[in-house]
């Protein structure tokens, strides 16, 4: 059986403190369920708070690299997955993922969110404003999710997860 | 110098009559500015009925398929470019056209204004939702525009693809 | 029907004149033929060969770019595909091209003449060396051909494509 | 510090018993010196028994799937990254590994060494022909190695990859 990977997806620079405490909550709270952190692997924003939030809780963490090397990686990732593919890799990101968390929202951010719901992957939307929240409801109504908080979250993805466990 | 290539966007299957014929006028204006149509390139909804239009209007088409070989392909397609990358060739749609027109949405569409908005292309949506319009103004502002019907949306895109070739 | 793709490879920078002069003359018989020339589209070696000789014989040009804009495209790229994706695109240009030539050789050119033979395209190497074409014979000897010059090429690729549109 | 990524390619269902015996060897050596295995990830010839070698000596291993979802994946793989992108996915393999090995010899596992050499990065041969020895010698005779066993193949790589980390 391969692990249980679960996304986390979020802005980078431009991401907001608040975004980056969820994510680095998310991320030790996949670690202590033994779930696979995946990420976009850059060194900064969500991707770096979930990635160092699952390292300090003692978990296993890959990063998906839109890059050809590791320049801008994030220090906290363990398996670098170096595509060379710039935002195209966003596809792969959500593919590798049976799950994906969004903090915050940009248009990187919002082409994982839609390209996962494409893919038929439920995504978990922390805190999302009124107009994400409406959007993404419209697309596709049976796999997005809202929780206000990593914890609220976190609840929302253990019953995703074990239902598809069970199927 | 090469072509001006724009990209028209939108659902198979489950687009909408209505987005379809938007398509069709698209692809036929396109064809009469000397534009090159980009699609999705497949025998569905949005991306055939824009194919269509150019064709008769006697434009030349690009078809970007997320097959491996030809099959599903739309057959008002001239240059077909065979990606087998599945949805990750959404970026590569964005990436080679000048500005984008969306007909209709769903999440695949959705994704493919995300990433263009991600790669600073204009995006003109033809009679968004509430929804759609609200989520990507959020997200960039200055190029996200709408029009009411074909003929608006193409005044739209003469203005901004003046722009840039004045730049 | 869409239009027919062929493809000519080689190397950029570390081409010799030689393989780019058989790149030009291709090119030439590309657009003579009517068939739309499939290249790497950049503004080196045999890439911007093959395309200079297609624009001077009227033909039709695409260049599938590995990079996320138009910097470094050759002059003679009608139709720019911009993949943003590196040398994963390399794949992309022999997926869309009926047949490809190879003019020269390099790491980048034998991994598309690999990847040609894997999506089981028929490959025409112009002036191989012995090594290139034991090696290719190897792998797959009834696509792999060899030719002593243009000429020659684009006999082989006649009989090849017309057995290709029979079928 | 991420991890030290090697992988180990070769053919799938055309593969040699002797090749699938090397990568066997191969994945278990990985593992005793705590790298992580890169292959494909398909449940088929040197990708499987690499994977499965390197889980018997309890290693960490990641399959980099050409496939949309699981279907055909090995069960050896403890981290499946589901591209969904067909042989262009060959490039992610490469690129994530910090040197690969290859077993057998076929057009795809040819296409990976080929963007393996284009990328820099240090390939070892198990028991090449003359042929395929000639012909990678020829495009990068720094680079490319030969190896008379699996046993062989480990000590020129720990040579190799001490000098990239002493870098």
């Amino acid at each position: 059986m391969p692990k249980t990977l679960v996304g986390v997806m979020g802005p980078g620079e431009t991401a907001s403190p608040r975004a980056c405490d969820h994510a680095y909550e998310l991320g030790q709270a996949i670690a202590r369920h033994s779930w696979v952190l995946v990420t976009g692997g850059r060194d900064a924003g969500v991707m770096d708070a979930a990635l160092r939030g699952a390292r300090a809780a003692g978990g296993l963490t890959v990063g998906i690299l839109p890059s050809n090397d590791l320049t801008g990686a994030s220090s906290a990732v363990d398996i670098p997955i170096v595509t060379g593919l710039g935002q195209a890799r966003n596809n792969i990101n959500v593919l590798s993922s049976q799950l994906i968390f969004a903090c915050g929202m940009g248009a990187g951010t919002a082409s994982e969110v839609c390209l996962a719901l494409k893919a038929r992957r439920h995504v978990v939307l922390i805190e999302p404003t009124d107009e994400s929240l409406a959007f993404f409801t419209a697309l596709d109504p049976t796999r997005t999710h809202a929780a206000r908080d990593s914890a609220d979250a976190i609840r929302v993805a253990e019953r995703l997860i074990g239902q598809v466990e069970q199927n």
